[in-house]
């Protein structure tokens, strides 16, 4: 066998969690939407994070996605546990409001999901938090009247493994509808 | 509630699937790693589609990931059903040959899985295929010694959602250790 990494590119946002007082920030590449009614997306994540138990006990989390003018504070993100570290404190995270979930929401995300724990699958080495998505926190800006995110306001950060990060190429993007 | 798509961009790889001598190819966004030991992957795709139907009597499926080259093909194996046409020989796509499952591969993917269903969870309007993968098919090329695959070399498609694709910037890639 070889690396398995070949479904990348893909998004990293950071995975937010609050029990008891205690919130943290992980990101997290392995995930995906699920469903579109109702709304759902699912995150695996190793049982041995901090985030994992902190989920575990709430039931809820949040999805942050962050431009990649934030790539330092990701990777800082992904260095400590939280288990060591108030990781919000020590990072300078700024905080808006969550508006249906005690969850921390990352004020400078461009779009943040609030989930409710729906299922949670053991998959290997994982475990997949299956979410159901109550709240959409987006601004207007972020849209140009397409449907799709305006990427030339917002730059995601694409994770490729091996702690790699690249962005998209805006200029490429192209719409070629469906015969159907 | 908004759009669904703040989770793009991601890959939109091919998945193959055959049954009793049918074969079929169809693109899915709503992909993703789960595990690494054993390599789990999970893909999310509506009950109404023909493969839905070809993979739950199989049980094996494959993920077929292409170049930005073959986004045309992409898109009208996203057009068709395969209950109405061979979409194989309507589109003159060339296979090669599976190693460990009975499961259709691109010839000129640049990586390929084969896959067997570990589990089918019910996901809201879809139902998301967990696979174990069996076998994964790649080409040295690919590789550049980082770990990753070499994105001078391969040029992913990725999704935005709303039939709309873009190719990631390769001047981009940037590796930062994390501290740990």
């Amino acid at each position: 066998m070889t690396e398995f990494n070949q479904f990348y590119p893909c998004v990293v946002p950071l995975i937010g969690s609050r029990y008891e007082g205690k919130s943290n920030f992980m990101p997290a590449a392995w995930q995906t939407g699920l469903s579109k009614a109702p709304m759902t997306y699912c995150v695996s994540i190793a049982p041995k994070r901090y985030t994992h138990s902190l989920i575990k006990s709430s039931g809820v989390f949040s999805v942050n996605f962050i431009d990649f003018k934030y790539l330092k504070l990701l990777v800082r993100l992904g260095s400590a546990s939280g288990r060591d570290v108030d990781k919000i404190k020590d990072s300078g995270i700024e905080l808006k409001q969550s508006v249906k979930l005690d969850v921390p929401v990352f004020k400078y995300s461009y779009a943040a999901y609030e989930c409710s724990v729906q299922e949670t699958i053991k998959a290997g080495d994982h475990d997949l938090f299956i979410g159901s998505i109550i709240y959409i926190h987006e601004t207007d800006e972020i849209r140009n009247g397409s449907g799709t995110i305006d990427y030339h306001v917002v730059k995601p950060i694409l994770y490729l493994g091996k702690d790699t990060y690249a962005a998209m190429d805006p200029s490429s993007v192209i719409t070629i509808k469906r015969d159907r």
